[in-house]
C-alpha cells in the first residue's frame, strides 16, 4: 500500500524543506519535490509541517507504586501518546528484588504486548545488582534493550555508590547507556524528618524535602563515578539550574553527559504547591517543580543545545489516588501525566515564543532520543528507508488544554486552561493513520522495537 | 536534463541515510529509496558518501596586499576550491578608503564574474565608515550582500571601537552579520618594536608579536560592544584557547556568538616558525599558528558544537612573494593557501580520528555556513528543492598532499607530505559535473549568489 | 614628648587586642598591657578602638578640570581628611602634555607643601609618554614616588594600548605600580553621540554613556596587556560586578591584580541620577554609580578579601560648579567629595552591618594601602617603630551626615541625612593631636612622605 | 618571672616589625622598641624571627587503629611538636560506638594529661550519632570543645549523608565547627575490589583506590549539605586540584568554606608509591600523595589565601607496623609522621621559594588555626596579653632532615635527606623555654586549653 503526503514542509533537525513524502509498505520511500503519485493514495498536507513521529523516552505505564497502580496502563497511555503525536515510547521495565532482568522484561511484555497504540521499547531499571545480573546484561543488550535506569533515591530502588560504579563498569563492556534519577537520599530523608517534626504534612512540604542541592549533589556524584569509569551517562528529568551547572562543569572537564528535562519544569513552577486545599498534590512529582529562575536556565540550555531530550516521565494518578497522601505528603503517589501534551507545549511555549527553533524541537522530541536510544534512522527522521512515523502538524490550530479533551485516563490536567497553538492533525505509525485531530483512528497497532546500541551523537 | 545518483549514502547535519538522489534542472528533485530512473542518466555512487557541496566562507582571491597581489585569482582559486569539493565560496570585497560600498562590490564583480568555477558571493569589508556608508548599508543587504567584515588591526583597515559600535548598531537595523578579525593592534605594534629593537627579524618573531592575549583581548572587546548593541557577531579565524574562553564567557552571559576556525590551526602548530632558513615564512599568517594545546581546545570545541564553521582564509603567495619579507618579518605577505585541502583535512584529521562526527563535518563545512550567510536551504543540504551541489566522496581513497598535485597557483603546500584519506571523486555544481578525481571537468560554471539575511540557527 | 594611650583596644589587620600604646617623639614606642606611664602624658581611651591612621590613596585636590578647579584644595581637603580620621592621603600629580614628570611633581608640591593637615604623597599620572619620560621614571621611583596612574579614557589623558604596554614594561624595570582608570573611550564617545542625538542632555544620560561593559572591557584589556608584560596592576575605583568578573578570571589564570573601590559604589546607586531637576548632577562621577546588584557583588568581594583598598576619589565641586553642565551632561564636572566620610561609612555600613569585619576595615583603609604604596610599616599599623598616626574611634557615637557638619569645602553632602555610628574622636598625626570630634585642633602639620617600592602582599 | 626578648623581628599575619617582647607571668606584657629590661632576664634574639608558637590542628597520638597503636603517644608526639616549634596541638578524641562524647573526652584526657610537652586540645570525632549525643553537644561546646570531626569513609567511622546533615544542623545551634574527612566510600570500596581482583596488592595500588574524584565528590556532597544547613565547614587534608575546584565553586555560590592541607601534599608526590620493595608503604596515608600538578594548585591556593591552615595529620607507624600490610595494601596502617617538620618545610619550600610570604606562613601555622578553633588571641599572635608562646626562629641555619635527628618515635623519616633552612632555635611555652636547637629543655609543661567558639575570620 502506498501513500503520498503532498504539499507539506518536512521538518528535520537541520531545517525545514517543502517536499512530498512517499510512503510504501510502512516505510518512507522517497522525499522529493513534485513526486509523481502513481498508484499511491494522495493526502494533501498543504500548509502543514511534517515531523518525524515524536518519541517519549520516559513513561511509566501500568506501574505499581506507593501502594497503588498508575492510572494509565499501556492501553490508555499509548493512546494518549498517539493522539498527541507520539509514535514511540520507552517505558521503564523494573527489575524487582530477587528477579532476573529477563523476568523483568517478560513482566513488562505482558503489560504492553497487544495493548499498545504506538511503538514501544523498555529501559531496564536495575534494583538488585548481583553477579547473575552482571552476567545477564550482555545478552539483554544483544537482544535489543540497550538502555538502563538506576535510582539514587527511593528505598526500594536505590543503588549505593559502589553498585553504581559497578553497573557503569559493566555497561561500558556491553555497550549500554544508563539514565539516572539523581537525588540525594540522605538529604531527602533528613528533610522529611524535619518537616514532619515541624508539623508540615501538606503538599507544600514536598519541595522543601527535595531541594535543588539534593539534585545537584547526586548529579555531581554520578558524574564523578562516570568519569572514573569513563563512560557517557544520561541525567534524566533535570530540573534545576544548580544541577545543570554540575553537568556543565563535568563537560568542561571533558566528560560526555546527556541531559533530559520535562515540559512541566519548563512551564510550571513551585508556586503550585501553595495552592489551597489539597490541590498542590496534583503537581507532586520527583524532582518537584522548581523556581521560575530554573525554568529560564533550562530554556537557555535547550536553546544552546546543551539538553538533548525532552521527555515526560508520564506517571499518572487520579485525584482520588493522590488523596492517599492527605495528612502525609510523603504518601502522595509521585507523578504527573504528560505524554499527550508534550509536543503542543514545546511548540507553543518553545517554538512560538522563540525560545527554541522548530529544528531544535525536532531534535529534542524525535531525532536525538532516536539516536541516543539506538533507533536512528529507523525512527527520528523523515528520510528514505525510515519507518513512516509521521506527524502532520497543523501550525495554526488554537485550542485549550483541559481534562475533558485529554485521552489519558486521569481526572485532572496539570496544564488545565493553557491556551495552546499547533496540533497533531494526522498521526501515521509505520504508514497507518492511527490518530486524527485528537482521536484514535486505529488503536492497538503498536509494536515492540528492538534497539541497537546508543549512538553518542555529541 | 535529469540525473540519478544511485546507491550512495546521503550525509546531512543530522545523520547518514542510504538513498538515491534525483537531479533535475540543476536542482534536487527527490531523495528516496530505490528511486525509478525513468529518463534520468544514472550515476552509480555505491559505497560513496554524498555531501552537500562544501562552502568556504573565507577566501581572499585576487587581493592586492603587502605591495603584491595574491597568487590565486578567481580563476585559479575557484578551480582549487572545486577540485577539493567546495562548490561555493565567500570572498571579501574590500571597501578602500574613499570608496562607496557599491564601488567595492563592483570592483570585486569585475574580478570574479565569468572567471569562477564554483558559485560565489561576497562579504563586504568596511574600512571607511561615514554617514554615506551608513546610509548605503540598507540597500546593500537588500541586494543580497548580508555579511560584512571589520578589522581590529592592520593600519589600512582597522576601525576604532567607536566605529565598531556604530557599524554594529547599523547592522542591527538593516539585518546583516559581521565577521571580525580580532587582534589588538597596540599590543602587536609594541611587540613589533620590541622584536625589531632586539634584532629579531626572522619568521620566528612573527608569533611573538601576535600573542594569544592579543586575540583574546580583541574578542572580549568586540563582544562587550556587541552586548551593548545586542547583536550576534561572528569571530573569524579563532586560533587560541584563550580567545575561546572569552567567547564561552560571553555565551554564559547570554550572548549569541558564532565562531569560525581554520584547518591550519587544527593540524599545524607554531613549531613551523622555527624551521631553518626562511622556511617558516610559508606559515606566516595572522593570527599565527598556535600551540598544540590550542589545537586540542579547538578540536574539543568543534566536538561540542561550540564552533560553527571551518573556513580557510585562503590567501596564497608564492615563495618568491614571501621572500619580500626576508630580513624583516613584518614585510612577509600574510596568508596561506587552503581552499583545496580543507575537506580532506577535516575528514582525515577530524572524522577518521574520531574528533568530530561525519555529521558535524557536514554542518561545519556546509550546512552552517549556508545558514549563517543566508543561503540555506538553497545551499548546505541535499534535500528536495536545493541546488544540486553534491560532492561524491570516496571514503576509501588514500593519497598524499603535495605541491605537485594541487590545483592552487602556489609553489608550495603547507601540508606537504600529509597522508590523507577520502576524496572528492565527483563534484556536481547545480547538477553539472565540474570536477572529478582532483581535476576540473568543466570550468567557469560558477555564478554569483544573492543571499538572504542570516539565519541565527543557534 | 611622650604620651600614653591607656585602656583602649588596638585594631590591626589580624585582630583586636586590649593594649596600651606608648608614643615617643612622634613614633610608637611600645604596645603592651598595663604599660607604666612614667613621664608620659596619659590619655584615657577606655572603651575606644585604636585604628592605625586611615590612608586615602585616591584624592584630587586643587585640580584644574572641566574648565574649573576642584572646590577643595590641599588646605581644605586635608582638613576634611583629618577630621574624619585620615592621616595620610595620596593625591594625583598630573603630568600635562609637554611636561616632564619632575615638573609635574614640582607643580604639585607647590599646591600641597605647607598647606596640608595630614601627611601626603603623590601618584604620578602619565599623559605624555615619550623616551624622556621613559628615562625619567627610574629616578622618580628612586626619589620616593613609586606609584603611577594611567587613563584609558578622557581626551586629555588617555594612553593608547601600545603606550600602556610600554609604560608597564618600563615600570617592571624600575619597580613601580600603576593604577588604571579603566573605561572604554570608544563606547563612551559613541554613546554620548547617541544620547545627544536623542535629545538626552540631563544627568540621567550620564550612566547610559558609561555602561558596565565599558568598564569591564577596559579592565580585561589592561589585564591582558599586563599579563604579557608580567606585572601586577591596580584597577582603581572598580564599580561593577561585570568588571570584577574580569579580574577574577585573570586571577584564575594566575595574574596578580589589586582592586580599589569607593564608598559611593557601596552605599549609593544609580537611582540618584533620576532625581528631579538638576539634583542628579551631584552624583555625576566616572565611573558612575551603579545598580544595587553591583553593590552586593562589591560587598561580597570585600568580605572575601578580593578587593584590597577602599579609597574615595575625592574630587569635589560646588553645586554652582556642577551647573556648568546644565543642558549638557557632558559638561558637568565629574566628581564627588568623600575623603571625610569614608571611615564612618565603612564602619556603619560595613562593620556594623556584618558585611566586613573590623579587621578587614583596618586592612582596607590602612594596612593594605600602606603596603601597596610602599609605606608599611611606617604607616598602616600600630606597632613599635611605626609613625604614631592613631585614630581614637568612639564606637558608640551616633550622628547624622549633613553638609552643615562637614569640613570639606562643598555646599552639599552626597550622603546627606545618613544616620551613622562611630566617630574619630581623637586623631593623632605622628603623635600630635590634630583633630578632635570633627574639628581641627592643630592644622598644617602634614608632611610629604617619600615611599618605598610596592609590597605585593598577595 | 619576667623575660625580655631583645633585638628580634616580630612576625605577625600582617607584617614583620623589629621589636622587643616583654614576657611576664607566662603572658606577653609588651611589644615595643627599646623596651627597658628592668628586672627582666634579657635574651638576645638579634637577627632572629619571633613567630607566635605554631599550632598543629591535626594530630593523632596514641590512637588504636588498623589493629595496632600509633607509634607516637602524647609523650613522644608533643615532644616532637615542641622541638619543631609547635606549642599547641589539637588531637582527635574519638567517640567509639556506644560511647557518649564525654566518655570519649575522658578517655583522651587520660592519654594526654600530665604527658604533654606542648599545650593541647581536642576535636571530637563523632562516630555514633543519636539523640543522646545530639543533646550532649551543647554542653561539650560550653565546656571548651568547639570543634568536631566527621568521616565520610572508613567502616568504623563513616556517617551517612542524613547523619551529616543532622550533625551540621545541631552544630549550627550550639556553635561548633566540623572538620570533615572527604572521600567517597563507595568508590574506594569498588576500586579495592577491582585492584585485588586484578592481583594488585602492593602499596602502588593504594592511590588507585582513592582517586582525586573520590575526594572531590565527597567535598561537593559535604558542601551541598552544608549549604542547605547554612553553616561554614572545614575540609581537612585537602589533597587535589579537583577537590579545590569544588570548594571554589561553592565559594562562588556564596558559601563559607575553610581548607586545610598538609605539608606532604606540597613536597611529596605519588611517585613514592612506585618505590621498590615495600618502601612505598611509608607514604601510605589517606587521602594519598598526589600528582605534581596538584602540588602546584595547592601552592597557588596558599599564595592566594584560599587555604586557611596547614596541619600535619601526624599519625605515625614504624616500618614494622607498616609491614602488617605486606601482601595486602589495605592492611597497611594509614598515616605518616609530620608534627615536627611542618614549620621548617613550610619555611624552606614555601617562604624561601617565594611561594608564600612569611606573613602567610604565620597565618597558616598560627594565627588562622588559633582563630578558627577558638583560641585567638590567647594563641596565634605576639601581642600584649597573649600567652607567651614564642618561637625564636633562626632563618640562616641550614641542615638536613633524617630519621636520626628527629624526636618523633618513628624509625623512618618521610622527608629523609631533605636539605632545609631555618630552625626553631628557642621555643617558649607560656614563657618557659621548653626546647632549644632540636632538643627538649623542659618536658611535660603542656596544659589543656579550653576553647571558645570558632571565629569565622573570612
Amino acid at each position: 500500500m502506498k501513500r503520498l503526503l503532498k504539499g507539506g514542509t518536512v521538518v528535520s533537525g537541520s531545517g525545514c524543506t517543502p517536499a512530498d513524502v512517499l510512503i510504501e509498505d510502512g516505510r518512507i520511500a522517497a522525499v522529493g519535490q513534485e513526486l509523481a503519485a502513481g498508484e499511491a493514495e494522495v493526502t494533501d498536507v498543504t500548509g502543514k509541517l511534517l515531523f518525524p513521529g515524536f518519541i517519549d523516552a520516559h513513561t511509566h505505564f501500568d506501574l505499581a507504586v506507593s501502594g497503588t497502580v498508575t492510572a494509565d496502563n499501556f492501553e490508555t497511555g499509548t493512546k494518549a501518546a498517539a493522539v498527541g503525536g507520539t509514535t514511540m515510547i520507552l517505558d521503564f521495565a523494573t527489575q524487582y528484588k530477587g528477579e532476573s532482568l529477563h523476568e523483568a522484561l517478560e513482566n513488562w511484555h505482558k503489560k504492553s504486548d497487544g495493548n499498545s497504540s504506538c511503538d514501544y521499547g523498555y529501559h531496564l531499571a536495575i534494583s538488585d545488582w548481583n553477579d547473575a545480573v552482571r552476567e545477564e546484561l550482555d545478552s539483554i543488550v544483544q537482544e535489543g534493550v540497550s538502555s538502563f535506569k538506576v535510582y539514587m533515591t527511593y528505598d526500594d530502588m536505590v543503588l549505593c555508590d559502589k553498585q553504581i560504579y559497578q553497573v557503569l563498569k559493566r555497561l561500558k563492556e556491553v555497550g549500554g547507556i544508563v539514565g539516572v534519577h539523581c537525588e540525594n537520599k540522605g538529604i531527602i530523608d533528613a528533610r522529611i524528618e524535619e518537616e514532619k517534626a515541624a508539623g508540615h504534612v501538606e503538599p507544600s512540604a514536598h519541595p522543601v524535602t527535595r531541594p535543588a542541592e539534593a539534585e545537584a549533589e547526586a548529579i555531581d556524584r554520578l558524574l564523578k563515578i562516570a568519569a572514573l569509569v569513563d563512560i557517557p551517562v544520561m541525567v534524566v528529568h533535570l530540573s534545576t539550574a544548580l544541577g545543570y551547572q554540575e553537568v556543565e562543569q563535568a563537560r568542561a572537564r571533558g566528560q560526555k553527559v546527556y541531559l533530559e528535562t520535562r515540559p512541566q519544569y519548563l512551564v510550571l513552577d513551585d508556586s503550585r504547591y501553595e495552592l489551597p486545599g489539597f490541590e498542590g498534590s496534583k503537581y507532586v512529582c520527583s524532582p518537584p517543580l522548581r523556581k521560575t529562575e530554573d525554568q529560564e536556565h533550562l530554556w537557555k540550555a535547550l536553546a544552546e543545545d546543551r539538553i538533548q531530550t525532552v521527555s515526560t516521565d508520564h506517571c499518572s494518578f487520579t485525584y482520588a489516588q493522590k488523596e492517599r497522601g492527605a495528612g502525609d505528603f510523603t504518601k502522595i503517589p509521585n507523578g504527573m501525566p504528560g505524554v499527550e501534551t508534550r509536543p503542543v507545549l514545546m511548540y507553543t511555549y518553545g517554538v512560538l515564543k522563540d525560545r527554541i527553533t522548530i529544528e531544535q524541537m525536532c531534535r529534542l522530541l524525535s531525532e536525538q532520543p532516536a539516536k541516543l536510544y539506538g533507533m536512528y534512522p529507523q525512527k527520528g527522521c523523515i528520510a528514505a528507508g525510515s519507518d513512516a512515523d509521521i506527524v502532520v502538524w497543523n501550525p495554526d490550530c488554537t485550542w485549550t488544554l483541559t481534562k475533558e479533551n485529554q485521552a489519558a485516563n486521569v481526572d485532572y490536567n496539570p496544564f488545565e486552561g493553557f491556551e495552546v497553538k499547533g496540533r497533531a492533525e494526522k498521526v501515521f505509525l509505520r504508514g497507518t493513520l492511527v490518530a486524527e485531530d485528537g482521536h484514535m483512528v486505529e488503536a492497538g497497532k503498536g509494536e515492540y522495537v528492538r534497539r541497537k546500541k546508543p549512538e553518542y551523537f555529541i
